[in-house]
């Protein structure tokens, strides 16, 4: 457990990320995951650093190119990344651990969602490791739900002041009876028998996506050891991912590409991303009964 | 009443500032109350502004001043100026919308204890007689207390998505429970009945700290038509403000000196900032009595 005295809350993980970014000096160059999401790159950037891509595979961000990048931060996603829900490597998380020790750099560790893993057993946080070179960013906005403004940040000692004061001067302090409401909550272990009982739930409909979409001849479904979200791969010959998109939006089904997620975008492979944590419990069958009949049409 | 697509909802009034302060070109000058808040002015400065002292005197800031002024906005405090206690002169009121609609500057019109008005009919909103120059700033962190991060920005229309896009990437959107709760809050009338009872409890000790300080001899009490605070005058020939806070210090009553609120410190008159709006209501006529005897000490 984290010493209480190095422990921000925050308005939610975009209030967090965007502190840390405030208090990495002004114009300072981020590394960001290449496939990511351009939303953070833009918190990042309103917030005065700039963004550099971090390739990402099949092993996670590609900490070992950190050295030869020159940035002062790298924000990764350990535990799920986004898009292509890969999991760090451990090789690669001794890798920005390192790179963070010999540069100063500063890793920032976005957990957003790393309440939810199915097939192993969680991985203990980087902050534990390297705690003077670590952020971590944890959130109540995926366990309870968005309408939850509630994060936290475990900081080296060093940027503990100077992020108390950028949000002192944003919106001077979280909101108070909702950290009394979700404190009581964690006191009960109300929190703790809600986050099992969601991740069993997303598990199971983890699980029934993809049993579901096993037939498929030519696309296939990565990244769900974690997370509320698959990623359903596009073959290299076949339809294009905006042709998928668009039969998807004619059957009322919200699927993402993973054409939109790059740095540059153009030239890279198809893909869909399936979120399976927003529909109604109800409702959930049925959209997947939709989404197979979308993606079989396209399976060719 | 505002037409709700100009409403937006913020985390209370500092964030409302700070984003109407992002929102305005990078670098521009603010023209802020001097004597004012040094709080606010580091409010505007990280979001990007400069300040520009804006000089108050007995009929509130010295808004026609602002045409040779060459800043881009105003924050002003109509209602209830900080820490002065003037209200606003209809013909200051009138000054400061001409330079907007003539210079295209904006003007911020932060109403933040506006609710407390104890001798006259409230005045309306600045907003109102020129909408597309005047961004109004409300609160509930005053009437409700500042646990609830809750305020609302009436703004010009040009500024609506701006603003709500500097949001998104500074917090995504405000405490959706909490917002759904004051609504309940408002529709049942229970927050205007909040008000109310708040208002005739504040008028109350308004009234009790004018009759007891009505025996002073050299000290005077002024600005106590609203809000949640007095300002009590030194007399020019007396003892230093630092020799009173001092004193008030000794006997455990916070106070604050009305010199650390000038853009320029030094040279200034003396005066005391008595917040008569934070102690228990059992408490206030206790430290009444302290405040009394600490004032008479001084008034020689």
């Amino acid at each position: 457990l984290a010493r209480p005295e190095l422990i921000v809350i925050t308005a939610g993980d975009t209030q967090g990320r965007a502190l840390l970014a405030t208090v990495v000096d002004d114009g300072a160059r981020f590394a960001m995951d290449d496939p990511g999401g351009a939303y953070h790159w833009e918190v990042v950037r309103r917030a005065g650093g700039q963004v550099a891509a971090l390739p990402v595979d099949q092993h996670g961000a590609r900490t070992d190119l950190l050295t030869g990048m020159d940035v002062a931060a790298a924000v990764l996603t350990p535990a799920h990344q986004y898009p292509l829900g890969v999991t760090l490597h451990p090789a690669r998380r001794h890798a920005a651990v390192r790179w963070a020790q010999r540069s100063g750099g500063l890793v920032i560790e976005d957990d957003y969602d790393g309440e939810f893993r199915y097939d192993r057993q969680p991985v203990g946080a980087m902050q534990q490791i390297a705690p003077e070179h670590v952020a971590y960013v944890g959130t109540a906005s995926k366990t309870l739900g968005p309408a939850v403004r509630l994060a936290w940040l475990v900081l080296p000692a060093r940027l503990v002041a100077p992020v108390v004061e950028a949000k002192q001067y944003l919106d001077r302090h979280s909101d108070t009876i909702g950290q009394l409401t979700l404190a009581d909550l964690i006191d009960s272990h109300g929190y703790d028998r809600h986050i099992r009982t969601r991740r069993l739930r997303y598990r199971r409909r983890r699980d029934l996506l993809v049993t579901r979409l096993a037939g498929l001849r030519h696309l296939t479904v990565e990244g769900v050891a974690a997370g509320l979200h698959a990623l359903v791969r596009l073959p290299e010959r076949g339809p294009s991912e905006r042709a998928v998109l668009d039969l998807a939006a004619d059957h009322n089904l919200a699927l993402q590409g993973l054409g939109d997620h790059w740095h540059h975008p153009g030239g890279h492979p198809g893909g869909l991303i399936a979120g399976y944590g927003t529909p109604a419990e109800g409702a959930y069958p049925a959209a997947l009964d939709v989404l197979v009949r979308v993606l079989r049409a396209v399976d060719t």
